[in-house]
């Protein structure tokens, strides 16, 4: 594995990281494919919202610089960055003169099955919800327990994904992926104002569909809409979008939009 | 500072980690004096709730040995145990081979102004709220961006800790504390049902208040029956009880509970 902290080549870091003590940090997964970052705008995008949240005093143009430098030499794969708030030896308060450390990894591209995204995929109904926090929604932080536990429900394959709901109830987003439904032929995704990753992805859905023409609403989504959708569909930065044909009893098809949507992303996804 | 990771001195681990990609672990920081360590079974049984919550497979009796043992050669200060599911290379999901890591590691005991335990504290009132995950409550878990928020909102050393809420109002604890309320002679402290770390020191005043005949009730708490009571306290492993006095506007005695509760717990505590 490939791995970079701080710009230079390391596999190990110190045990006083504050990424490890208390997730203080921040990290995205990027494809990366003949040497080049897809949608790299879009994660430094998200990356810049969370520093300016979080407080973390990184110098994103170093960043830049150094996610592509990685990606020339890394070539194809998935690079994920990990951002932290550097060393910290006890107590939550922030260090005074805080270093921000980078470590960038390199590993293969997943290999999900073709049938994903031919044939849709069944949402494994998790019983984990996502707790609300406003000052916290939407980043890709470094505190995924909520992922951890929900993602560790189910071990059948049958299940490619699992729905998260939030603590009220309203549909949320997938352990991994953002969720999309279409109604009249309008998409609807959830808003992340009190939870979930806004994934780069999930943009770019809404940026192509507008161009082709197609409304997205930002709202809130319960199960009964999601049941009484046309067609659903998952998205995230690695494997493009998959449709969704069954959550427990229920079934959809996989839809004319959904299809249309999977070739206007066609340039972003390894076939 | 002495650092062991599972069980040998070392100060670096892998980048890849869970700790650090998920914050998929636990910690607990202990009191350690003249080579022993204070309330141990108290921390091993926090630590054993968590472990069984998170579903981490992790030898305890080897944690205890451990314990032991790095406490005989650290002598005087904090032990900070940090326990994550070990490596894994991408995605949410435990890999089938999960082997724990245990990364302990001695630091000074930390050194607070005497005043703050004779003539009580002061509150900040932070505006970060605490959500509401009945999954992680009362767990000391990796996941502590909130308390970094919470804790970066002041930086005004005359608020020695900060109270915080969770997102209904509920009063429920400080950063690194936890509150009690006296009212009538009874102790209340809230509820750590929802949200809040179950402290190993909130554990021991309410064992030995009931010793002493004192009664704790375990409840809600709102901001009015805070300000409504007649002592306010807080507590954690390392400082033992700080008298609060002030919040905002608003101000306490130093009561007599408070006092006798103090001497009750004198011996864990280094003056």
């Amino acid at each position: 594995m490939l791995v970079w902290i701080d710009g230079r080549p390391a596999a190990l870091l110190p045990v006083t990281d504050r990424g490890l003590a208390y997730g203080d940090g921040l990290f995205e997964t990027i494809a990366v494919r003949q040497g080049r970052m897809d949608l790299l705008d879009r994660h430094l995008q998200r990356l810049a919202d969370g520093v300016q949240r979080l407080g973390l005093p990184l110098d994103l143009a170093l960043v830049r610089a150094e996610l592509l430098a990685f990606a020339g030499e890394f070539g194809h794969g998935v690079a994920k960055l990990i951002v932290t708030r550097g060393d910290g030896l006890r107590g939550y308060a922030p260090p005074v003169d805080t270093h921000c450390r980078r470590i960038l990894s390199g590993s293969p591209a997943p290999t999900y099955p073709v049938r994903n995204r031919l044939d849709g995929i069944r949402l494994y109904p998790c019983a984990t919800r996502l707790a609300e926090q406003p000052l916290l929604a939407g980043l890709k932080h470094l505190n995924r327990l909520e992922q951890v536990l929900a993602r560790a429900e189910w071990q059948d394959p049958a299940y490619a994904e699992g729905l998260m709901c939030d603590s009220s109830g309203r549909v949320i987003e997938g352990v991994f992926s953002n969720l999309f439904v279409v109604r009249n032929g309008e998409l609807l995704t959830p808003s992340l104002a009190r939870c979930g990753v806004a994934g780069v992805m999930r943009a770019e859905v809404i940026a192509r569909a507008a161009a082709a023409g197609v409304t997205t609403r930002v709202g809130d989504l319960d199960r009964a809409a999601l049941l009484a959708a046309d067609e659903v569909f998952l998205c995230n930065s690695q494997y493009g979008i998959w449709p969704v044909v069954a959550l427990d009893s229920h079934g959809w098809p996989v839809g004319k939009l959904t299809r249309k949507l999977q070739g206007l992303l066609a340039d972003l996804v390894d076939v």
